[in-house]
């Protein structure tokens, strides 16, 4: 039985992690017949309103990615290596803003150092890790120097920012994936297309995902 | 083109609409080729923190639901019948306890008067409705007179008060439905099963929905 290790960002793309790419996600891995466990920080931000798009008060990753999990999620820091044999980031802009800084300063962005880490030892270990929507930008960031090859769908600014990192990036429609299997590592870009339909962003999701639990 | 209704109460399980239910209505619904809009009540409630159970400050449904719907949503009182070709209702506490007050009062509870003049006007229409966990409540409700004939799985105490309202009750797995055709009601038990594996709640949201485009 593989265990895949997912880390989310929030709840609600403005905040947090994209939701339909989590679930898709969830789902994905779950037809594989592969297990999961969800992890989040335990960290306070300031919420967006997403009617409005104004701020909306403190609320806590963990606390509202647990809405996600069905309240099954565990703070990062308790995500051990060893009991997992992948790795996946949803997209979202929580994972431009709270599990790095990209959002604020591109590609010399600071990557929160658990997530860095977790990425340099499931690389190291040659364990595959997958990332959707904006998410691949922490692997171009901690893998840049690998070369690795990674999609963020067709967004020229994002495309810039992230070839500063010394990472390689493919053009791949919303409801396909990229794989790099030198560094394996799968990406797909699901709502980097802004206006892209649910059924599509779940498709590149879960083709990104067979990938991922074959490869790992 | 098909156009769906899909009324969310909120976001997140404990105190709103379930997030697996939801996301896979809308994917289920994009990839048969019709469109879908998400419509909220613009109402406050009192907020249940996913991680510890605790209550957890008001937070209001329409801004809530609006972090699935990716900002795309309308209050509930702006969901016009005849622009429409069927309702569809996923489930979560929101569903039972503010929708209407089924958690508390069972058979005998009261349902939003919006949400009833909704599910009657659709219902007089022979416009199909759909309604997944826990929101068949609504339908046994507003339609038992009907003999409408729906599911919620296979719980008992909730079985028996559905019966109590003169709808039927049909044991149902979770990736599979019930179809009331003479009513134009598909209902799927989804998280009534609470350790449900995701890919099987999609599965049969899935085949719900594309029941209720086919019928509508």
């Amino acid at each position: 039985m593989k265990n895949i290790a997912v880390v989310l960002s929030g709840c609600g793309f403005k905040d947090g992690a994209e939701i339909t790419e989590s679930v898709s996600t969830l789902i994905a891995i779950s037809a594989t017949g592969a297990q999961f466990k969800v992890f989040a920080p335990n960290k306070n931000i300031e919420a967006t309103n997403h009617l409005t798009g104004q701020p909306d008060g403190l609320r806590n990753i963990l606390v509202e990615a647990a809405r996600i999990a069905r309240s099954q999620i565990q703070p990062l820091e308790d995500l051990k290596v060893d009991h997992f044999d992948a790795l996946v980031f949803p997209g979202g802009f929580g994972a431009a803003m709270y599990l790095c800084d990209w959002a604020e300063k591109g590609a010399q962005c600071t990557v929160d150092t658990q997530v860095e880490s977790l990425i340099r030892k499931f690389h190291e270990s040659s364990k595959p890790i997958g990332a959707f929507c904006i998410a691949p930008v922490l692997l171009a960031k901690v893998l840049g120097t690998f070369e690795v090859t990674l999609t963020v769908g067709d967004d020229k600014e994002t495309i810039s920012e992230i070839e500063k990192t010394g990472a390689h990036h493919e053009v791949c429609k919303v409801n396909d994936f990229i794989t790099d299997r030198a560094n394996k590592v799968v990406t797909s870009p699901a709502y980097m297309y802004d206006n892209a339909q649910p059924h599509l962003v779940f498709q590149g999701v879960q083709a990104a995902i067979n990938e991922l639990v074959e490869m790992a």
